[in-house]
C-alpha cells in the first residue's frame, strides 16, 4: 500500500474499539491514514483536548464526533436534557477540533405510530442547537438510518428526508451524512447524492458492507469492506461526482472485528479499502 | 364482537401455524372470519383441492396462496427451477381457488450487488409467467419486503418498485401486495397507494405490527396488531380510500404467538383487528 492512497481514509475508532485512543492514533499514524472518527465516551474519559493533542502529533485530523441526536422526546424534560446533551457534544467537538457532529436523530416516541410528528420534533432540535453549533465552528450532520431502525433509533430513514430536514437551515450549519450500510438499498440514492453535492450538504461519507444474517438487535452486523452486497466503489464516485473532497471513513460495527488484532484489522480495512473503494 | 365486523378479516395460516388446516377451517367459521391465506407446504401435505373444499364447507374464502417468487437466480439451471417451481405454485393456487399467488421476488445472486440489474431478472420472471397465471385465473401478486430483507430475500424494498414492475403487465394479471409490516416506513407509501389504487393492482392487503427488538436474522420478529409502531387503521383507510374493496389480510410472524393455544390467538387476532384496524 502507498501511504498516498490512504489520506483521505479515516477509521472511525468504533471498527477498532479494541485499540485504545494512543494505540488507535499510533497504529493508523503507522499505516498513513489520513485520520480517525471518534466516539464521545472514550473522548470524554481521555479528555477532548489532550485527545485533539494525541491525534494532531500524529499528523492525523478528526473528521468526525459520534454522536449527537436522540432528539424525539415528547415530554419537555427529556427534551431539555437532549438538547443539553447535544450542546455537550458540540463542546467536546470544537475541543476536538473537528468540524462534524454526526446526529442519530432518534426514534419515535412511548406509543407514538406518527413518524412525521417525530421528524418535526428533529427539526425543532435542529433548529435550538444550529445557532450554538455555528459559534463553535461545529456543522451538525443529521444521518438517515436504515429503515429497520425507524422505530427505535432513527426516524430519518432515507437521504431524501435528511436532506429535507438539513434544507431548512444554511448548508455550513446543517449537513447530512451519506453511509453506505443505511442507504445502499435505495435506488433514489444516486439523484439524492446529487442534489446533497450540489447543495454542499455531505457532511462526511462513512463505509461499511452489508452482510447477512442479521443479528438479534440489528446493531452490530456490519460487515468488513468486500465482504456485502455494498457496491462502495460506486458510492465513492458518486459523492466525487457530486463535488465531495472530505474524508472516506470506515465504520463497522462487528464482534467479529473487534474480537481480532486491533492492529491487523486497522491494516485490513485499509486494504480493502484500496481494494474495494479507491 | 359482530361477526359483520370479521365478514372482511383473512388470517393467514402462519400466524396460527400451530393449528392444522381442519382446525385453522373450524377455529376460523367459529369466529366468523371471512377468510384465511394459506401456505404451500401445509396445503400440499393437505392437498389443494381437499384443502379448497375444506375452507368452502367453512364457508371461508381462500385470500391468497403464499407464496412463489425467488426468481433472481443468474444461471440457467436455477432460473428454470424457479420457474417451474412457480408454475406448480400457480397450479396449487388454482385448484385451492385463490385468485392471488403472493411473490416473494429473491435477493441477490451470489456475489452481485447490483440491485436494479436483478429486478430486471424479476421483470424477466414475470413476463414468463403472466400468461401461464391468467390462463388459470391467478394474479400474480408482487410483495415488496422490507429494504432489512434486500440483498437475501427480495430485491424489490418499495411499494413504489413493485409498481414500477407490475405495470409492465396488464393490472388483472399482475398486482402487489400492501403489507403495513414491510412498508410503514416509507413516507411515499400514502401517493404509493394511490397510485396502486387507481391502477387497480392492490391484490392483497397484510397486517402486521412493527415491534423491536428484532430478533436474528429478522424474519420471525413481527408483532401482534396494537403492539407495535404501526398505524394500522390509517393504512387501512388509504387503501380503501384507493378503492380496495378486498379482504384484510393478518399475517404475523412470531413465535411468541405460535407458544400460545391457536384458537385463542385467533381470537385475539379478531379482537385487535376490531381495536386497531376497523
Amino acid at each position: 500500500m502507498n501511504s498516498a492512497d490512504l489520506a483521505r481514509l479515516s477509521v472511525n475508532q468504533e471498527t477498532v474499539r479494541q485499540l485504545s485512543l494512543p494505540e488507535l492514533a499510533r497504529e493508523a499514524a503507522l499505516l498513513g491514514v489520513g485520520g480517525v472518527g471518534l466516539w464521545r465516551d472514550p473522548v470524554r474519559a481521555y479528555g477532548p483536548a489532550k485527545a485533539a493533542g494525541l491525534m494532531r502529533d500524529h499528523g492525523l485530523t478528526v473528521t468526525s464526533l459520534c454522536r449527537g441526536g436522540f432528539f424525539t422526546a415528547k415530554d419537555r424534560a427529556a427534551r431539555t436534557r437532549a438538547l443539553d446533551d447535544n450542546r455537550a457534544a458540540l463542546d467536546e467537538a470544537a475541543a476536538l477540533g473537528t468540524g462534524t457532529l454526526v446526529l442519530v436523530s432518534g426514534g419515535l416516541a412511548d406509543g407514538e405510530r406518527d413518524l412525521a410528528a417525530a421528524r418535526e420534533r428533529v427539526a425543532e432540535a435542529l433548529a435550538e442547537l444550529a445557532p450554538y453549533a455555528h459559534e463553535r465552528g461545529v456543522r451538525l450532520a443529521l444521518e438517515p438510518l436504515h429503515p429497520m431502525y425507524a422505530s427505535d433509533r432513527c426516524v430519518v430513514s432515507t437521504l431524501g428526508q435528511a436532506l429535507d430536514l438539513a434544507e431548512r437551515f444554511p448548508a455550513e450549519r446543517v449537513g447530512v451524512v451519506v453511509d453506505t450500510y443505511h442507504l445502499w438499498w435505495d435506488e433514489r440514492v444516486p439523484e439524492q447524492i446529487a442534489r446533497a453535492g450540489a447543495g454542499d450538504r455531505i457532511a462526511a461519507f462513512q463505509l461499511a458492507d452489508w452482510i447477512t444474517p442479521l443479528p438479534e438487535g440489528v446493531l452490530l452486523g456490519r460487515g468488513q469492506l468486500g465482504d456485502g452486497s455494498v457496491d462502495l466503489r460506486g458510492f465513492r464516485e458518486r459523492v466525487e461526482a457530486a463535488g465531495y473532497r472530505g474524508a472516506v471513513e470506515v465504520e463497522i460495527f462487528s464482534p467479529a472485528l473487534w474480537a481480532r488484532d486491533g492492529a491487523e484489522v486497522l491494516r485490513e480495512t485499509a486494504e480493502r479499502y484500496v481494494r474495494h473503494v479507491l
